[in-house]
């Protein structure tokens, strides 16, 4: 039985019961409010809590390339939806091999996607492929610039043979949830007011996840919530007791008496900020934080001089981002409540294409 | 015969020409300014580009991670220098037979270290493990803080039966050469004048890869300079045509008249910005740059409205940092002079204990 002792590092050690804890309330929060919840795997990378989400009610999942979809159909899953525009003949011969496996949706900005979508499924033979258009709410990312592009694009879809029209997608920026409702609600109207019907808006994030109200979403899509992490904390969409994701680490050098320097580097911890002005934040001590990185050394500089932490001491760090640092470890330790650990591959990892 | 126009993207396109020639210029400084060099492989993580640096005149390699030396010599690196801490039984386990194997150096910077090691090579039976003494010369991470405390180290090297004192390393921060060899050489004195011999004396980087002049110093470990990159042009050490590594992309959506999105985002470029302020070149067009990123998109901030590039149109990007690119992919395609590629594994990616 192997114990958080036992471990070498630096590794990443992934608290079940909070990721139960998660999982389970935001499942209840959408439950209450009237949504569908489609998790984003990209912060965990696997299959075992992509699964986890759906036995407490998740409708499917949303994986953000086309090499996650594949790694998680091959596990299992069987409502995969791909928020991302697929361009160039090899990735839609994938596409279309994936589409006759599982239950697959995506999206499409520019009539140069969807042209390159028809005529990959324009083959009787082929499965038909369901498209929902993704719109730029205001996160200057991408995405349909108005509902007018939004309609144009839609009867595109709909006159496409091969094609399903599925709907309407966003990622609006933190703490615009309504903003983005106020620019789906006009995009819905104006395909409607045409005879589009629009099976499904879909929406949100893990920084607006308790966002409640009146709304045309249909679907949220968050994906940090299942581990939180130091950017989510200072949102105030959680607190330190709700990450489930740190990365255990070593004391390898004390220089001087403010000086603490560990075995984590940006190879474990990413040099992700997200409005951040450090790297990490030291768990149970949360005020003292990774002050700056090197690819296989994190330096914490303290403000007082101390004898604790020694060389050898273990350091358990709560990175600013969860997702990234799942992509950075080929395997995580789940931790059991009864202190137990269990290796875990990472099956998604690395999936950049 | 694959080309580069047959690559699924993202990827990392790197050009054998480029390697060649930066590895040799190089070479010829040291051969003609008297320092030995042992490069740094952090940055390509391939035994072939070690090796060919070998038939070039190096004199073995640095790694950075135990299980980085330990991905070298399975591949028949018999030199390896690991200027790093090395904590707990477990590694203290792996390092003893990895010392069996090759010729290993490494390096510590405390008493608590010292003794880790002393303990685990006391048996007679082990080989010698050499050890050099980590100096902090100024880079505020490892490192003794004072000659004095490097004679001390020194002194407890010297009286561990397993243990061989191999001299004295450090990692100057850029520009600041001469002054890590001012306090390396005040080092070198007061251990000399103890009857303490300094076999070796290691420093030096990419940045400063071009100093010249007197020096203590015996050997240099650059990594970046095999493939250059965008910071290092910016710290004025190459040029953009020096270059060797690059991400292919492809332009997946056209949002705007001025916004460029590629499929190439912090999980393929990084989020490391290493002094600049955006993420990366595009080769060719070097003052045009991916203005922001999130995990599987780059975005690209154009002055003026353009109508190319279009979708599916594809972008070289030289990213800020070359190292922490290598880390993120598990292949990268090597680019012949004659237009083809090859794909070759990444060996020691993701190797972070």
């Amino acid at each position: 039985m192997t114990k958080i002792d036992d471990l070498d590092t630096p590794c990443v050690v992934i608290d079940l019961a909070r990721v139960e804890a998660n999982l389970r309330r935001v499942q209840e929060h959408a439950s209450a409010n009237g949504y569908r919840l489609r998790p984003h795997i990209k912060t965990h990378k696997l299959p075992r809590f992509a699964k986890r989400a759906l036995e407490l009610g998740a409708i499917g999942i949303t994986v953000q390339k086309l090499g996650e979809a594949e790694v998680m159909a091959d596990a299992g899953l069987g409502d995969v939806f791909l928020p991302y525009n697929i361009i160039g003949e090899k990735k839609l011969s994938r596409l279309r091999a994936l589409n006759e496996k599982i239950t697959l949706s995506l999206t499409a900005d520019s009539p140069d996607t969807v042209a390159g979508y028809a005529a990959t499924f324009a083959d009787p033979g082929a499965r038909p492929l369901t498209v929902l258009i993704e719109c730029d709410t205001g996160g200057a990312r991408c995405g349909v610039q108005s509902p007018a592009q939004a309609l144009a694009l839609a009867r595109q879809i709909v006159m496409s043979p091969g094609l399903r029209f599925g709907g309407l997608m966003s990622y609006p920026p933190r703490g615009r949830f309504a903003e983005a409702d106020r620019w789906l609600a006009d995009a819905k109207a104006m395909l409607e007011a045409a005879g589009i019907e629009v099976p499904v808006i879909t929406s949100g994030n893990s920084p607006d996840i308790w966002h409640t109200g009146d709304t045309v979403v249909t679907e949220r899509r968050p994906g940090t919530y299942i581990y939180f992490d130091r950017s989510q904390v200072d949102f105030g969409v959680a607190t330190y007791a709700d990450c489930a994701l740190t990365v255990l680490t070593t004391v390898v050098s004390r220089p001087t008496a403010t000086r603490i320097v560990i075995d984590a580097g940006s190879k474990s911890l990413s040099s992700d900020l997200l409005n951040q002005t450090t790297y990490g934040a030291v768990l149970g001590h949360e005020d003292i934080t990774v002050t700056s990185l090197s690819e296989e050394h994190g330096v914490i500089e303290l403000k007082e001089p101390a004898d604790e932490p020694r060389v050898g001491d273990r350091i358990r760090i709560i990175p600013n981002h969860a997702c990234v640092v799942s992509n950075l470890f080929d395997t995580v330790q789940l931790l059991n409540v009864d202190g137990t650990v269990e290796s875990e591959p990472v099956a998604a990892r690395g999936r950049v294409d």
